[in-house]
């Protein structure tokens, strides 16, 4: 049984500030569910169906059963499935170093889609890190999670201020300017920093100023641009 | 000055049968008719503010004059942007034959922004044609245009059943699929069909069948896949 409070707390939840604040976000349906069990999420707290909880006995004491029609009030999904977890947020101010890697860096991306295409991307191409702009479209909105099909689970995402940040590595930065070297005539390194821009004004003039290493997807047709996450994907494919 | 009439016909053509039925599909914002007006489609009507009309002087004939709050009742932006138009729709049942080139074929893809993003593709790596089975998400879908940047007017969209297509060609049939060959160690050659799956379903059985060469991007992560639009820039830009 589902209490007023409890309803307007989850879709507090809703909004970034809240998330923020609270350090707390949603996960929805019955796959993502058993990938967070199965990571080192933190759950805060469990909404489920008797259906799911009949499968998922062990997450009683942090369980509250609902009815079809509760989990429609709380849920966000057209067609809610099952359950719906508070979980803690993972989200780090301080980028993690890794040697030897690749690291996306994203800049003010804020498509909910395409960021998380590119959370998925990195996730197939082993690409442990992300670092965000701090305008980037925030990680635990609802609808980056549910285009990263879980991949959050196992990417590292931390906002930052990225022209300090960047200006103190010695590591090669790519960017995709319009200038740049054609990829596919280009040896890629394996390690340093790629830049992604925003959709609509790439990458911005402070960022593209700290480039080492400008690349280009060479264009053969007539369209203007390439999405930000396609992008993404032709260049990883190409440092792999 | 817009009749009640106008607004409902406008607003019929929101739905796909209705723009099968009339042959015609709806095109908003300054960049997306500029681009029309260059193209080969054929405008039916302009509905757009004198700000609009002032820059266009040669569309008179065919442009109804609309206030800002007029056009608000008949656009489908968040933000309408000053001009909409109705345009004579160009969808194939019969595909044509173009030689030395690569043909994408899409199996009954449903997310809107993927199918932009693939057309968007075509246009960037110059691949003239893209066909679609016929449950395959209309082109002249809202979302569809918009994610496409104006790419839909260079790119050949035909819809028709593939199985039927696709068994009478002599041309190489290539698929991503779970034991493909590594496109990063294949010697791709330049012409051939490429079929691109349905977001979950992948590609169909049938339609593995006729695939003669099957090819995998290799899987570097823990991912479980590729988003279909990412999947389908990585591969095509290893065929360029």
């Amino acid at each position: 049984m589902l209490s007023k409070n409890e309803i307007k707390h989850i879709q507090s939840l809703y909004h970034k500030k809240q998330r923020d604040e609270q350090g707390l976000f949603l996960v929805e349906g019955k796959k993502m569910a058993q990938e967070l069990l199965n990571s080192n999420f933190l759950i805060h707290k469990i909404y489920a169906t008797t259906v799911w909880l009949q499968q998922n006995d062990a997450q009683k004491p942090i369980t509250t059963i609902v009815t079809d029609d509760e989990l429609k009030k709380i849920s966000q999904l057209t067609t809610p499935n099952e359950v719906l977890m508070i979980v803690e947020a993972i989200k780090a101010s301080t980028p993690k170093i890794f040697n030897q890697q690749l690291t996306l860096v994203v800049d003010d991306l804020q498509d909910p889609g395409n960021f998380g295409s590119i959370i998925r991307i990195a996730d197939w191409f082993n690409i442990p890190q992300i670092i965000c702009s701090n305008n980037t479209v925030d990680v635990y909105n609802f609808k980056v999670l549910q285009a990263t099909m879980g991949s959050f689970l196992r990417v590292h995402i931390a906002y930052t201020n990225l022209e300090d940040y960047l200006s103190k590595t010695n590591q090669p930065i790519y960017g995709a300017l319009l200038k740049g070297n054609n990829i596919f005539e280009t040896q890629l390194i394996k390690d340093g920093y790629l830049i992604i821009g925003n959709e609509g004004k790439g990458i911005s003039n402070s960022l593209q100023q700290l480039i080492t290493n400008p690349i280009t997807i060479p264009k053969f047709g007539s369209a203007e641009s390439l999405n930000a996450a396609i992008a993404t994907g032709i260049i990883v494919s190409h440092f792999k």
